[in-house]
């Protein structure tokens, strides 16, 4: 299995909220970093746990794959019909597991000020 | 100029705050855009006005560069010394010029809910 198509069922996993699944995708010694809120999730049981227990039920929307070496970044929208979050995921991998996440979660927002004379709607 | 340096220039502009250095990094039709917001950025004196005209002193801090065929993605810590704002980048490149940007900001936030007993403090 590529990086690529790990990632892939990974987050098809996800998007099935078949979580139980990524378990095999995972290494050992698995562990996500999730900056904006300081947390670390630290093995699969935890990862888990942690989304079966997620209020609410996310798609998860697959839409860009970089891959550098063992490094690989993902571009996902997950939405519950009524929210978009964008999630970029820098993956670590090694002999065909992930062993490292470092997650990013950018909602929709207003802009900080009125900028409207240099942008135009998306 | 390797595509890693055309945005390590980027990135070094934007933290001196010399906006206007960025225009040759940038090839003729630029946009950039930034779905959480909604908002295109069309074109460099855009881009240009619009960071000139942003609110504080923002640094970026580059942390890591995925670059993968004409593909490249950054992801940056933006900070005016109070607040942390990570950003990913996925830039495309053409003839060593910066074609397009697609950007998410992700904000510090609390937890949605309760899931301390399957984190750790990072």
């Amino acid at each position: 299995m590529t990086p690529e198509q790990l990632v892939t069922q990974f987050w098809k996993a996800f998007d099935e909220a078949r979580f139980e699944d990524v378990r095999p995708l995972l290494a050992e010694g698995f562990f996500a970093e999730w900056p904006q809120t300081g947390e670390v999730i630290r093995g699969a049981d935890n990862l888990i746990q942690l989304n079966s227990n997620y209020p609410g039920r996310w798609r998860c929307h697959l839409r860009e794959i970089l891959s550098q070496g063992d490094r690989l970044v993902t571009r996902v929208e997950i939405t519950d019909g009524n929210h978009v979050v964008h999630a970029t995921s820098f993956f670590t991998i090694d002999q065909g597991r992930i062993t490292h996440a470092r997650e990013f979660f950018a909602d929709a927002m207003d802009p900080p000020f009125n900028r409207s004379q240099w942008t135009e709607p998306l």
